[in-house]
């Protein structure tokens, strides 16, 4: 079996530890390692890491491969989309550049960012969704239910199938609370897990039948596929696949196939399922206290109960709360009832359109060499903390506005200021002159941590000119 | 009339945003300015700024003199308490010391964190305060009820007097909600409000009266006191005074001698006064949304009503929270229940038992050259933000364990290291290596800012030689 993690989170329900440039699946939320990292350890014994593929955005790719390295994962499987257009595409994608060695290959397909423990009855019901699949079927998991919940499509199960399983009779939207009690009174009705497990040419066939625009256009995409440079090879669009994945119809595979599809089947699962979709999620999935509160981080809680307090180093204290959920992050704190966590997104709605950079960003940014975190912005001087990844390098550049005061604090640097390169290590610093060519490389086999010291007149990222970039950046 | 500004807050009940090293007085709560500037303002049509005194902690002297600098404040009229002994001690002190001069004058007795708007109504009766004590009684502010408040303690009003208010028939300790209801009902009762006009003279008259172990070590006390050195020359207790203050009982005013004193008289006040207790009383002082929410900072609240948001430039961001107080300070955050507000100080006894240093210290810390706030704090190095105030210097020091890196931002810095001394400006630089002899001053007349990196494998604030230091701290 081949995996395909699907890895397209927007980062607005655990927004503010997720951010539309750190979803939920980069975070570390539940379980050992952050939510993708744990999807992929929980399939590792059924599905060595050579047979794993991720699909997600472009601006998630790096982190993506630099999460998953220490697994064994290989960087140009993932495959980078130019913008979310649902898991029709995402998964069509992905079974067109598959179906290219081995069409007869099974695949399964795993959101990044679901909770599942323990792995061990997951694995054997995969095992047997492999079997299932093998007839030709499209086989989706089914959750079997142990609430009426209101928040999930349903799957009625049709006639049972020799090898296990049902065949789907339909599949239903998200049903209001009398009809989920009803469902779950009745039986034979489970939540739709977007898990799935198939053969590669019958996905295609079907594809090909009820999506037939989407269908065409994946040989298009495939045949504008290239390997980007660098540390993580992963496999992303030309100008061309960019403009024709831009063009394709968002629409779900459930909606665009399953629903359509005569071969559809459910297993049932019973797998200690969890999507982790809002932040309340944690009270299922995590230890609580005596007073039944999620607590991590710095924190003191008195006389407070059934609450989530999600915080890092800073000091948070919370004093006769009940029901609440904190989640605090160095730039952006949200203060939510328990009850409303489901319209966080709407809080992030609310925060974008008014241009709050904390909908997007967070105070550390990813980079293709590194991580950088801003320390304190004032409007003539700017201080950051700098990480550069082993044996990575920033680009040659030069800044128009600003001159540059490193400090070395951990590490090795070799430092190319215009054409004099040098190499500083902890406890030496250096002055970049404004408008001075210069790069930051770490030679080392650790990581390299500087401060740096902006100062000028316009502090601001765009102030960059690079010259050469072994990201392909220029 | 000479006015003494009593400022002995502790820091717990406004925590985070207030703290041991940063108490509620020195605070922008309400109002244009910190609590004590707003309270120098609005006595300074009565009372010119060089009849002003304070009593504060000696930990607080410094900030206390430079908040209060532009407003005409005399440095060597700040009264510094090497430990707080309660108002009679703190009264006696300043009484003792003003008396020195003229003992027949007027001395008004005002809290240094409490707000009153308009002023006009205030200062109005202060004047008639002044009339009555000029007869030697002994004058309190009792304020007119406008709720049964079981959280003051009241003043029961006797005769009426001619020349305005009524002799004091009894104090009364904190009432429960039955009786303050009755003392509103029946009228005749005031909440004591901590404000006193008395002649200089008749007050030490009762101390000698009514606490004569009190008043006889008045004299040593006065013996004993010193001017330091330094930009602002306040006066403090020499070993021998410190040791005689230390030794005194903490007794109220109130209790010590108003209670036992057949001179007190109370004057009614209408004054708009609040003794702004806890963060709850932001209700009763500041500008509410149309959801009644006292706002202050980057906040964005969806569906949120009655609750208290105080922060900085972190946006915080609440959703369908009610009656919540939450206050954001770069190192602490405070999430409590309205009406639990009047337990923020258990929260400090805990955090303080604990040993978290936010109880005492904020991430900003007051020096008397200026202020430092670190921006990160790693195990191998840490960054620190310097302000040097024009004209001020560090002391001539050496570190054991770190060496330090700086980058002058804003401002001129004069740097001696070893026995060269330079003049640095914006966007210049310099390392001071391990051990060696160093001092940064400000020659400027505005503020200086540096980024200081420091380096080393013990980076502990006690690291430090002092050689020279112009306000006597080697």
């Amino acid at each position: 079996m081949q995996a395909i993690i699907l890895a397209g989170g927007s980062g607005t329900r655990f927004w503010p530890k997720s951010r539309e440039q750190l979803p939920k699946q980069l975070l570390q939320i539940t379980g050992p390692g952050t939510m993708i990292q744990n999807t992929l350890d929980r399939l590792l014994p059924l599905v060595p890491a050579s047979k794993h593929w991720v699909v997600t955005n472009e601006q998630h790719a790096i982190e993506t491969c630099r999460q998953l390295a220490a697994q064994g994962f290989c960087a140009s499987q993932l495959l980078a989309e130019p913008v979310g257009r649902n898991t029709a595409a995402a998964i069509g994608f992905a079974a067109r550049i598959l179906g290219e060695s081995d069409p007869n290959t099974i695949m399964g397909v795993f959101p990044a960012d679901h909770a599942i423990a323990p792995p061990e009855p997951f694995r054997d019901l995969l095992k047997q969704a492999e079997a299932v699949a093998q007839e030709g079927h499209l086989v989706t998991l089914g959750i079997q239910p142990s609430a009426p919940e209101t928040g999930y499509g349903y799957i009625k199960q049709g006639a049972a199938l020799d090898g296990g399983g049902f065949r789907v009779e339909r599949f239903v939207e998200k049903p209001d609370a009398q009809t989920a009690a009803h469902y779950l009174k009745k039986g034979g009705y489970y939540w739709n897990s977007g898990m799935f497990v198939w053969k590669v040419s019958a996905l295609l066939d079907e594809l090909k039948t009820h999506l037939p625009k989407l269908y065409e256009q994946l040989d298009a995409i495939a045949a504008n596929t290239l390997e980007v440079k660098g540390r993580y090879p992963y496999r992303k669009l030309n100008k061309i696949g960019r403009e024709i994945f831009e063009s394709l119809d968002p629409i779900s595979i459930d909606y665009g196939v399953m629903e359509k599809s005569n071969k559809a089947v459910v297993l049932p699962a019973n797998i200690g399922w969890n999507d982790v979709g809002t932040w309340t999620a944690l009270t299922e999935v995590s230890t609580k206290d005596s007073e039944g509160n999620v607590v991590e981080g710095n924190v003191v809680a008195l006389d407070s109960t059934g609450s989530i307090i999600h915080g890092n180093d800073r000091l948070i204290a919370a004093l006769g709360v009940n029901d609440l959920i904190v989640v605090d992050t160095p730039d952006a704190l949200l203060v939510c009832a328990k009850d409303r966590a489901q319209d966080v997104r709407k809080v992030v709605e609310r925060i974008k359109k008014e241009n709050h950079p904390e909908a997007v960003t967070s105070c550390t940014e990813n980079r293709p060499w590194g991580t950088y975190t801003v320390l304190q912005k004032e409007t003539n001087y700017l201080v950051k903390r700098i990480e550069v990844f082993p044996g990575e390098s920033l680009s040659l550049q030069s800044h128009e506005h600003r001159s540059e005061h490193w400090t070395i604090t951990t590490g090795t640097a070799e430092v190319q200021v215009k054409d004099d390169i040098q190499t500083l290590t902890r406890n030496q610093s250096i002055h970049i002159p404004k408008g001075a060519k210069h790069r930051l490389t770490n030679p080392g086999s650790d990581s390299l941590i500087i401060i740096e010291v902006q100062i000028g007149d316009k502090l601001d990222e765009d102030d960059i000119i690079r010259y050469e970039d072994k990201y392909d950046r220029v």
